[in-house]
């Protein structure tokens, strides 16, 4: 039965401090919570309009009025789930990875983990003023490809510092990426929306690349951080063909 | 002065309908504002809080409580342009183009603009269904870029039947585009973000191509409709390189 200490949960599962705290973070409709599933994310709770959505035990139905409360969506979708986030693997030193410094866009971040998904890539590094990956607009923008992707927040330079791998780096006067060769193991580290990638993470940079420009003005000033890592990770893959 | 009948009508141009009446559209932000003129986009009014940012004549000098009533941005910046719309030219039979099926997102759209300008594709085609291009939205996260793509809203199907361009087409199960010898000249349709491309459509794509997915498990629905134009464009391009 629902309970009022199930709905404070699920409100305070808005806040980061709160996700933390309780180690777990809210997912919605059927889709996104059938890929938490699948991909073996423990389900704490899972609160349905229908009952004959999933096969889990313990499912609380609930009435629309009960889940548009409950709800962050503006269009509720049948089901609400809270998962247990899982606790942190180690991260093997090979394969290619992506590192973020500071993206403050949930948009952005989706978009990335879900690039990452695409492109097999299945760790992804963030500095810890990332955006957080369990914030409610990046789990539902996912759409499932945050169940696998390995992320991680870390202390991003002193990761890089230690790492033996090549760490390439997106700026504007970098090497072409169609014109570099570029390898199955390394780090590809994309900036922040408005700074790029700050300056203490630079000096670890190893390889400058960045996307020509082919415009004929040359005036635009710069590709969506999210945009410039779909053509990056591409370039990455198409290498390895 | 600043009257009424400017607020009536910088308020008026939220909506389509008033914006195709009126044949004029908003843009905020000295950079934004900046680059339309730039691009030679008649301004029809200025209105701004600091007059030393224009050198432009009649710019109408505005408070900032005056400017946050007209603005559609939850943080104004310091000025507001109504610009001419400007009329459409005539589509050479040549270079790459991008067309557009029903997208319905406008940051997909906004993205998609500002990559044409990066990738120097000048000429973007709009099924008449896709969000307009001067929806505030759309004005705002080109950063500029609008100013520099010639955007025609069309009969999407009947210019294609017609044209003698070949028409590539992105779909799950097309050819890769990594092995695809693509050529400088062509059209590339792109499709709805929930529907993909539309079957009257379809009929008129001579190239299905489509990325290669490289995650092992193969559960990633698909991509962001705008990331996949970033790394279709990129192809493109670096193949003339």
């Amino acid at each position: 039965m629902l309970t009022n200490n199930h709905k404070k949960l699920v409100k305070s599962l808005l806040q980061k401090k709160q996700r933390d705290i309780h180690s777990c973070f809210v997912a919605e409709g059927p889709k996104v919570i059938g890929e938490f599933i699948q991909a073996g994310f423990r389900l704490q709770h899972l609160f349905s309009t229908d009952m004959s959505l999933f096969a889990e035990e313990n499912t609380i139905q609930v009435n629309e009025k009960e889940l548009k409360a409950m709800s962050y969506l503006t269009s509720p979708n049948a089901c609400l789930a809270v998962f247990a986030i899982p606790t942190e693997k180690r991260l093997p030193d090979s394969g290619l990875k992506v590192a973020l410094d500071a993206i403050r866009d949930p948009g952005n971040l989706g978009t990335i983990i879900r690039l990452c998904d695409w492109f097999g890539v299945t760790q992804l590094l963030c500095s810890s003023d990332t955006v957080d990956c369990y914030n409610p607009k990046v789990v539902q923008a996912t759409m499932g490809s945050l169940a696998r992707v390995d992320i991680q927040y870390l202390d991003l330079k002193a990761y890089l510092a230690d790492t033996k791998l090549p760490v390439y780096g997106a700026f504007m006067d970098g090497e072409s990426v169609y014109k570099h060769a570029l390898p199955e193991d390394g780090i590809l580290v994309m900036g922040n929306e408005a700074n790029g990638i700050g300056s203490d993470i630079e000096e670890w940079v190893t390889k400058r690349i960045s996307i020509p420009r082919f415009g004929e003005l040359q005036e635009t000033e710069s590709l969506n951080v999210a945009t410039a890592a779909a053509i990056i990770l591409s370039e990455f893959k198409r290498a390895t063909i």
